[in-house]
This record gives structure tokens, sequence and C-alpha cells, in this order.
């Protein structure tokens, strides 16, 4: 099968790509073929693979390009963030709904010139769930909590979960939504999404960098280790229609967890010296942004597919500490451990 | 204050301008200028009105002339019906979603140039609700019934509600979304809309023209008289964002009636020989459709609005044949009833 993943050249994107190339079969079907599109080229051992075609540039400017190729599978990552979503409302617009809506007609055509009805998966958030003051937040989002999202990202990843479903309905792609916890610990730089503090509190003191954390340590919310949500995003790929219970969209497993658990858990991994490497200094725009988030998700469609979030805050460290250990830039990674 | 309507032409947007010309006022302010703009001119008598202004073809046409007006309020009821939307997808998604789009980028764009931020009503509707074979839809759908269109239109419409609430938490507008129950008795021809037959069975007997029913006597649906479903338009466009309580988009008030009763209602008005002009033959498309939506709802938030549902359907059949005899054409429209 040929599969396309957009976003297919950043961080969760790329990892999808290994763990597909190193399985090699996807929902009983031999991969033949990985297409990954992104603003930017894949790291160098995907574009070094055989089974790797890379398409880099803006996902409208591609699509074009992409007619070409028939796609059996698609997984939709490719997304602006939170932040940069709030600050560029155009920009939002374009690259979250416009791009997936072009996506969308790209692979109805495809199948109504005969090729494949696609099957794909779009990477959805937790950010469609917010406060409303006519109807307050639960404590726990399920899968069947109204959405009312808070900020132009959530809004476009909500508009784009109906977009697919009704896509589906028609027939025109076998669609499903998975909506992804904040993924933590990332590595790299700080990104523009207003959740990026949830790496960077434990990620920048484990590479002996100070950082700060932009809200109180009481600040809850559902997380999950990059390895789970690739999981996630597979598992619910593989899922037949039925096994996914009616509805096309659904919360993938998080850990819900709050800033003080993950600082405690971080001391725990790491000591004390690399945990005070976090100071609290509140910053308004992103507090704000939080604020109106999920405290903590429940995912009891996705516990039936097999899905299951960690369940230590401690196991996401020791996990992104392995990981670290295994790359070569381990000693800057690591810096602060090792310190 | 220089309003908009669009849908102007339609049988609803030309009742809402005879009823905003009369009372010459909305929120307070004095109505100086109406421009309703449609695919086909208004009514005669709206043309005649000094206030009025016209501008007539496809709304995404229009938006580049209608840029040198300033409106303060919009009432957005442009549409594609549900049953052209499901023969004719990409109609559906210009006329619904792409058309709608479009109109709130028009009205940020006046706002950022310094003009006033808009009031905005959009009519939405009951079809962004469904059945869901993970959660089955309730006997009654209410404010916060989570929704699952069945069919593009219904998604059409969802998706434009949370594009409203966030072009107006981003404060480009000032916009609410009112969920129009089937407004019945509509005068006139019957539509490309699904909903269509509920005022084809009283409106063709009463006209002495025999008519099918294409879904069977027990079928239930939440139904509104065009004269209560214009105040409830007034009404969310004059409330203030506080009494709206929080989200945006509300259900406006329905008699939830079955069929049967409506053609109970009809012979206890019109008498027998009226009622049995009625006869079923089921059509499978039809019936699909309408087998996906809402059996009944509730509006507890439109009733603190002061909006209420007649209480009984003999009263909405009561006011057609009211409105009918105010008409030139009296003697057509009510053939049936007068032989």
């Amino acid at each position: 099968m040929k599969l396309l993943i957009t976003g297919g050249g950043g961080f969760l994107g790329a990892r999808l790509a290994r763990a597909l190339l190193e399985g090699g079969m996807l929902a009983g079907r031999h991969i033949e073929a990985i297409c990954l599109t992104d603003i930017a080229p894949p790291p160098p051992d995907l574009l070094a693979d055989a089974h790797v075609h890379a398409a880099t540039g803006p996902l409208l400017t591609q699509l074009d390009a992409l007619k070409e190729h028939r796609f059996d599978g698609v997984f939709h990552l490719a997304s602006a963030v939170s932040g940069e979503c709030e600050a560029d409302f155009d920009l939002g617009l374009r690259s979250n709904l416009d791009s997936t809506r072009a996506l969308l007609d790209a692979l109805r055509a495809q199948a109504a010139a005969g090729g494949p009805v696609a099957r794909m998966v779009f990477s959805s958030s937790v950010a469609v769930f917010g406060p409303d003051s006519g109807v307050p937040m639960p404590a726990l989002v399920t899968d069947t909590t109204l959405p009312a999202p808070q900020t132009s990202y959530g809004t476009q990843k909500l508009v784009c979960e109906h977009l697919v479903a009704d896509y589906t309905r028609k027939g025109f792609i076998d669609g499903r939504s998975a909506r992804l916890m904040t993924v933590t610990v990332r590595p790299g730089k700080p990104n523009g999404a207003a959740s990026s503090f949830f790496s960077g509190i434990i990620r920048e003191p484990l590479a002996g960098v100070d950082t700060v954390c932009p809200v109180g340590p009481e600040v809850s919310h559902p997380v999950s280790s990059p390895a789970r949500t690739v999981d996630g995003l597979i598992k619910v790929f593989e899922a037949s229609r039925e096994a996914l219970g009616g509805r096309l969209a659904l919360n993938l497993p998080g850990l819900n967890v709050t800033v003080a658990e993950m600082l405690a858990a971080l001391e725990q991994v790491a000591g004390r010296a690399v945990r005070e490497r976090v100071r609290f200094e509140r910053d308004e725009r992103i507090a704000s942004i939080v604020g109106g988030w999920a405290r903590g998700a429940t995912a009891e469609r996705a516990a039936r597919l097999g899905l299951a979030p960690h369940e230590r805050f401690t196991d996401i460290i020791e996990q992104y500490i392995a990981d670290c250990r295994a790359r070569p830039d381990a000693a800057l990674t690591l810096k602060g451990l090792i310190a």
C-alpha cells in the first residue's frame, strides 16, 4: 500500500514513518511506499530509505504534484499550532482548514477517478474542548463531551473533524479523527504551541538549561508520550469502522497530570538539582490559552481498541531519556542529567 | 442602523424584512436601510420600500459590491437546502460553507477598516443533530446535546456555527447562531428541502390539491410557524451576549409533533375531505434523510429570551390560513377549504 503522511517532516510524522517502516505492514497490508510532505524536508534517515518519497512545501501547493500518486492511506498530521493560530488568524485558517479541505477534495477526486477510497486518520486535538459559561467543562472530558473550543486552533480541528465525518459518510474517504492529547516530552526546540512548556519543563532541565513554567503548578492536563501517540494513530488507522463504534472522532488516551506532579516526577527520575532549573513566571497569554483547555480526559473508545495511557509520568520521562540516549547528540540533550 | 439580510428574497427573509420595516427599530436603534441579497429579487412590496436595497445574485459574487456598505447587523439566512446538498455535494460546500466564510471575512474586513463590528444572526438548523451508533440521539435534543449531523447540510450548518463562534471570540463580529426548527406552513411551491413535505401535507390539501406524504404517520419532528421563527431571529439578534448565556448557538423553540397529529389538526381545522387529500407513499430518499433528524427538541435558552413555541398545531394551521386570507391569491391557496 501507498501511504501519505502530511506533516511527515515533523517530530511526530517522522516518528510515525519510522514505526511504519520498521513494521513494514499496516492493517494487514504490505507498505510499498510512504510519501512525506511537510514545509521542511524529513530527517536524513528517512530520506535515505528507498520506500520514502519527500514532497517539501506547504501542503496547499503540494496537492497538485501529489495527484500522480494514488494513496491507500493518509495520516494527516500537518497543522499550524495553537499559539501561531491565535497570533495569525489567516495562517490558521489556511494551514488547518483550507489545507484539510483541499486534501479531502484531492482524495475525493482520486476515488472518483477510479482510485482507492483512501483510509485517513486526521490528527485532531484535545483543544476542541473548552469551558463554556453556559455549561461548565467537566473535570474529565470524554468521547461524548460537547466540544466548545476556546481557540482558533481548536475550532479548526473541530471543523475538520466534521468535514472528515461527512466526506466519509458520502463514501469519498474512509476517515476517522484521533484527538491527540498534549504530546510530551517533545525533543528539540520550543515551538509556537501554547502547550510547548509541557515538554520544555522536562526537556530543558534535563539538558542543563534553566527554563520558565508560564502557568501555575496546579494546572492539570492530559498528556501522552510520543510513542503512545504514534501507537494510537496506527491503531485508529487499523480499526474497522465497526470497532470505532459509530462516531468517527475519538480521544486518544492521556495521563491526567498536574505541573506539580510532572516536576515531582522529574525530581524523582533526575534529582533535585535538575528540577530546580524550572522557575515559575506567569505568562498571561499562555495561561489564558491553557486555562481554556481540558484539565483531564478519558478515552473509553480508544481503550476498546487496546490503547492505554502511561500510568506514571516517571515512565514518560524515562522513555524520553532512553530516546535521547539512542541519539548522537545525547551528551547535549541530557547534559543536565549527566552533570 | 444598516442591515443586511442574506436570503432576503426568500420566504423567511422577506417576512423578516417586513417585520423589521414595520417595527422600524431593532435592538433599540432606528433602522435606516435594509439590503436584501438573494439569487432572486425580493417581492415587489419590499422593492418598492425606500429603505430597501436589493442585491441580486449568488452571495459569493455579491460580497465585493456590498463592501461599500458598512453593516451594523446581518441576518445570514441564505442557504442551499438539505435535499440539494445531499444531491450536489459541491453546491452545498459552496453555498453554505464558502459563502458563509466569505461573508465572515467581509465583516471582519469592515471592522478592521474602522467600520462597525457587525452583529450577526446565523440561521443554523435542527439538522445539526443526528443519531449516532455510539450514542443514541435523545428523544428530545437540547441546547447541549452533542451534535452528530447525518447530512452534508447539517454538517455545513454546524461547521459555520463554530466559525461564527470563533470570529466572535476574536472580536471580528458579534455573532450568534439560531438553530431553526422546521418551518411550517411555508407558502408557495415545494422546494428541494427533504423537510418540504412538512408544509406540503397542510398547504396542498388546503389549496384543493392531492399530495403525498413520503414518511410514515409516526414520524415526529420539532416544527415552528414562520411568525414564531421570525420572532426568534429578531429576539436572538437583540439579546445581549450575557442573556445568550455563554454558548453562541441555541435552539429556537419548536412544537414536537407527529405527522399523524399534524393531519388530525388539519382535519379539525379544515374537515375530513381536506385531510383525505393526503395519502402515504414512502420515499426512501426522503425517509432516510428524515430518519436521521431529531424527533423533538427543547429550547431552554430561547425560553429565557422570552421565546415559546406554539402549543397546538391547529394554531399553526390557523395562522397559515389567516396569512393566506390576507393575500390576493387567497382563492387559490385556500381553494380546498372554500370548496
